[in-house]
């Protein structure tokens, strides 16, 4: 290692990393839009979320983080199940309502969906659907980590995709016959 | 809700989703391209990683979703150090590097790298890097998810960052001054 002059010192001991520096840096990780829609016996909902990955293929899980004060927080966590809809580049308005003030009727409104297995909906022309429900969770700081198992997944056209990064959506990809 | 016509009725019960299923439902979901680095008692390591997500700013904590049959497994775990750095758009061969079969030594002469606080290597023209450590994990089926606490973040330049979608590099956004 120390052939390596590419490789500097250690660094001094760092003071405490700012919310809006942490959120200033964060905003340089692009992530794929989805809208996240739930149903059951508390209700339906439905919001925007970037913090959405793969965890195992084998079974298939995902993982969504949910700040546990979220409006949608008490509906998700108590109907145990989610539909994630990974949305194409046409879907910026869609983004925008599920991550908004507007009311659940008018968001929904806004697109079409599909009943799926555990009471969600899946977007008709979403890029990709997990449907799932939620095995397992963690606390971590403010919010909670839902571990999610994929009942059921469907693709949509092989469209662009959108992608937020530093503070605005870009579109990526070709639109395939 | 049975005024919205939009919605179907339930879906039949459904089976169990294949691994290739899944895999290419979520080569959909597109996701900034990261180098992992770790090193400390247990050695250097590094690796390309997409699964990577914020998960709160007060405190500043992310998630690292590691194979625990990974090569680099022990030495991130047994560290318990690691810094991301957000991949711009020129480092699409650093990522094949760390992302390939390739030898420690020849992943990091890829690249220019500083020691951190935590004793990783912050990539030093990477779009953001936040250097952690790892503060709790929580095993999910084939994975380790790793959460980390946020010692220090650095700004590189504001260019166009890698997005990893449908199993292809994307380069988004525009290089500024």
């Amino acid at each position: 290692m120390n052939s390596v002059s590419t490789f500097s010192q250690p660094m001094e001991p760092v003071t405490p990393v700012g919310k809006e520096d942490f959120r200033q840096a964060m905003a340089r990780l692009g992530a794929a839009v989805n809208v996240v829609t739930t149903d059951g016996p508390s209700g339906r909902a439905g919001f925007a979320a970037t913090a959405v990955c793969s965890v195992s293929d084998t079974p298939p899980m995902l993982l969504v983080c949910l700040n546990r004060s979220a409006s949608v927080f008490d509906a998700v966590v108590r109907n145990g199940a989610l539909c994630v809809n990974v949305l194409a580049s046409h879907h910026d308005t869609l983004s925008n309502l599920f991550g908004g003030k507007t009311s659940v009727d008018e968001r929904f409104a806004a697109g079409n969906w599909q009943r799926t297995a555990s009471g969600a909906y899946a977007l008709e022309d979403a890029l990709a659907s997990f449907d799932c429900l939620v095995s397992d969770s963690k606390d971590v700081a403010s919010h909670r980590v839902l571990f999610c198992s994929v009942l059921d997944v469907r693709q949509g056209a092989d469209c662009k995709a959108l992608i937020y990064q530093n503070r605005g959506y870009h579109k990526i990809g070709s639109d395939q016959p």
